[in-house]
């Protein structure tokens, strides 16, 4: 069986232990969303492919959910010395371990000798052998960037003063910026990634949504991790001609983790189940997980077109998860006849 | 009173220490020798300014000479078992710190970002103060390379067989390569500094070396360090028209520390404290201090023109490296009468 999945961090990455334990001989390809991509300290950083690439390969934080196990933090104290006492300044804001450094050092340094995005990430997987192919949405450079929304005459920065002239003026940041940094606490007035228009699709990733069986949609978030990967249009368009089927990110109308609501809030769509798959539409979406909670979207009318199926959905162990996975490529089955 | 120090690593750092002791009030230039940098993992590594940098502000590991205080292996270990299981693969023989990974982040970032080696040093130094004004050689890319002499049908390389039509073929590696890899086992049959010929001084070099009262050679290697530094033509015209006082870095036939005289043999130099300060030649030299075991030298007739002192050398302590740092001054204050 041929499984392609659309994946963002780190419910990706836990649906796709599931998956794996409920589908073992299963070849299951995951196209990474690399809007997150930031370059901090000089250094690419992909943390969707990286979380997907450590949970799978047993190097991930288990407490975190991202970063590496027991990790140590000595290159970043450093570098936030140098940033205090020297004209140079990186940003204080991204927490960085020193075995994760090791893996954005492998990357820049395969990135600058003129390899590709999706080279580095093969190379990188050699060592961590996933169990599924891991490749870049695309080899391109993209970013998610969030306009924050200001009140005319409020500061776009928490401690910053709005600059006479610039009172209600429209502030562009990187999405990390505004996740990790601001914590989503300024409300984002849109999403957009930059360079996603012109992107191509990473060598092999047209092939892996062609030859699947079924395309899924773990609980990621929807506007800034699938959605990123959905907006290089020819990924979209060759999904639209697959059976796809997604598990709900949002669960009672809150996010199960992250801030999915705030992503949401920004492009317009409530946080439900039933929102958020009316956003994908049936154009795209064949079927559709929600949680128990949220079964009244099972005959909702504004989802003619997707099957709904409502199940407990929240992810507390490798059983629930394997078992939502089972219950995933069951719908898909279904839907393919 | 205005010194100007052409530096090496850690014989030169050393003898600054020395020198800023005895001298506390003196405007000291140091300008550090870049022919050794090289590019690990993507990142630019500048051992000589980072030795001179971190023992004069307090930050190096005092066991090695080198590297960082108390640092820890954890990025450099990581990289190691990409390099093992995967396809990509960095040098495993260049032993880098976690706390000295940030400076070398820090430098390859500004870089990247257009800035010049100079500045990257300059910045590094605000947080280190090391009580001297730290400037690289040249901002241009230089590399000391060496010729490896190879006797015909012999492996140049230990363990690796020489390729059939190569046999007695020179093989050519960075400095670092023979240096810290082979650790000079391999006699070198040319070493020479690449890109120098070309190379501009940095910026406030031939300033500093136009207004100093003396020029100071530390015993630092002859070839690899003060002589890769001296490679600079215009760098070697400036220090010709000026008083220089020079430690030999050779006592009783043999260096102090590392492995000058592997270096001497290459470019057909006798280990000997007259020998070197011959091949410097008067018209460079103007005043040589020897250790007490090579006081022959005073009186030397092939050092015509150079006027050699005899005083202990070994640098045993901050008292004894301050006393051989008024040595030379004191030469230097008679030979400009």
């Amino acid at each position: 069986m041929r499984i392609t999945v659309l994946a963002g961090g780190v419910g990706a990455a836990r649906f796709l232990r599931g998956l794996k334990a409920e589908a073992p001989d299963a070849d299951i390809t995951v196209i990474g969303n690399t809007g997150d991509d930031i370059t901090l300290f000089g250094l690419h950083v992909s943390p969707d492919l990286d979380t997907v690439m450590y949970t799978l390969g047993g190097g991930i934080s288990e407490e975190q959910g991202w970063g590496r196990d027991s990790d140590t933090f000595t290159v970043l104290a450093e570098l936030k010395a140098y940033g205090t006492g020297s004209g140079w300044s990186g940003p204080d804001w991204f927490n960085l371990g020193d075995k994760d450094f090791a893996t954005h050092i492998v990357r820049t340094s395969m990135l600058a000798a003129g390899q590709s995005l999706s080279a580095a990430t093969a190379a990188l997987c050699q060592r961590w052998q996933p169990g599924v192919r891991l490749i870049p949405m695309t080899d391109d450079r993209t970013e998610t960037h969030v306009v924050l929304a200001a009140e005319p005459g409020q500061a776009t920065q928490p401690g910053q003063a709005a600059a006479p002239g610039q009172a209600g003026a429209r502030r562009i940041v990187h999405f990390q910026e505004w996740w990790v940094r601001l914590h989503a606490s300024v409300p984002a007035a849109d999403i957009f990634v930059e360079g996603a228009a012109q992107a191509r699709p990473a060598p092999g990733v047209l092939e892996a949504i062609a030859a699947a069986d079924v395309i899924l949609f773990p609980p990621s978030n929807p506007v800034v991790s699938i959605g990123a990967i959905l907006a290089v249009p020819a990924i979209a368009e060759a999904v639209r001609a697959k059976t796809v089927v997604g598990v709900s990110p949002i669960i009672g109308g809150a996010p199960v983790r992250g801030m999915a609501d705030a992503c949401l809030a920004a492009i317009g769509v409530p946080a439900t189940a039933q929102a958020v798959a009316a956003h994908y539409g049936p154009g795209l979406l064949n079927g559709w997980l929600v949680d128990e909670q949220d079964k009244a979207a099972v005959d909702a009318p504004e989802l003619a077109g997707i099957t709904v199926r409502a199940l407990p959905l929240y992810m507390t162990s490798l059983a629930t998860t394997a078992t939502i996975a089972r219950a995933a490529l069951d719908l898909a089955q279904e839907l393919r006849g």
